[in-house]
């Protein structure tokens, strides 16, 4: 695949402009978080109002990006309190989910922020907590101003249908298969 | 591939220490930049040093992640002079590309940032203008606390080879290709 001379031509240019755009980062790989939150940070750096909302959160992941993104004027919501793995605390978990999707339905909705993320919103969707059509229908209603990025393994097939731009990040390798465990300051 | 419920168990832990990571977000999607940008935000937060050398830059693209970046405290090299399309320039292109290196490898030797980002370093690499051999090496031996991540589609197999971590990020859905611009805030 690899090209043998850099190209001479400029690429054809698409035409048409869209109000705002639906974006889902999905798939295996390290970056579909990541990569919301660096698109959130150039649209901060644009002079839009951005809102994160958060649906899964784990005790330290994200915590460096949460702080940067707020430093720089983020909205950022974390209802989930850490998500845990046993099942007594599982129903907790599910309530807070679906409180966060209250919280992102009225910010998409109000239209006050030109960015809404919705981040590993997927997964209380696989699991029944979130209807995908309620999910699909705010983001189909929303005001044309708004953009929106969802992120999360397996994206519902709803989900990917109302989106414009679908990006699916796989793993090739990963260090922790290799046994080696995340670095503080890259992986949290 | 959706989880009829979630996980009840906490995923295997590695148990292995390394000193850095290199990492390698390579594909024909969005993301890969982005990504590696997030992350160096998150290393700031961490109170890091990183350092972003760009091999290939358009004129618009990626002004609002330098910004933010920059603002954060992120050592940010542009030598390129804006990525052109016509021959007569690319001798230009490629010299610039070469002294962009000469820049990255400098920062990588010299250990004074824990994390470098070689951001589309596999262009000049695919296209003859940096041997794939002298990335490899300098990346093998550089000081144990630099961590390194490379981005651009078609990573040439040395890199994924000397890699940790690559993740592939593919393009399953674009509004491009639906003939939709690309839009100030989100796309640049």
């Amino acid at each position: 695949m690899k090209r043998a001379a850099p190209p001479r031509e400029a690429p054809v240019r698409a035409t048409r402009r869209a109000a705002s755009l639906v974006i889902v980062n999905t798939g295996d790989g390290k970056g579909k978080s990541t990569a919301a939150f660096g698109t959130a940070l150039r649209a901060i750096a644009r002079g839009w109002k951005v809102c994160v909302v958060q649906f899964i959160k784990s005790d330290r992941w994200k915590v460096g990006e949460r702080d940067s993104a707020i430093r720089l004027g983020v909205e950022w919501w974390t209802l989930g309190d850490g998500f845990t793995w046993d099942s007594q605390s599982m129903e907790r978990t599910e309530a807070v989910a679906r409180e966060a999707w209250r919280v992102a339905r009225d910010k998409i909705a109000s239209g006050e922020s030109q960015l809404v993320v919705l981040d590993e919103i997927t997964y209380p969707i696989n699991w029944g907590w979130i209807p995908a059509a309620e999910v699909v229908s705010a983001i189909a209603a929303r005001p044309a101003s708004v953009n929106v990025i969802a992120t999360g393994r397996d994206a519902p097939s709803e989900l990917v249908d109302v989106a414009d731009t679908v990006t699916e990040m796989r793993n090739r390798k990963h260090a922790f298969d290799a046994g080696i465990r995340a670095i503080r300051g890259i992986d949290f």
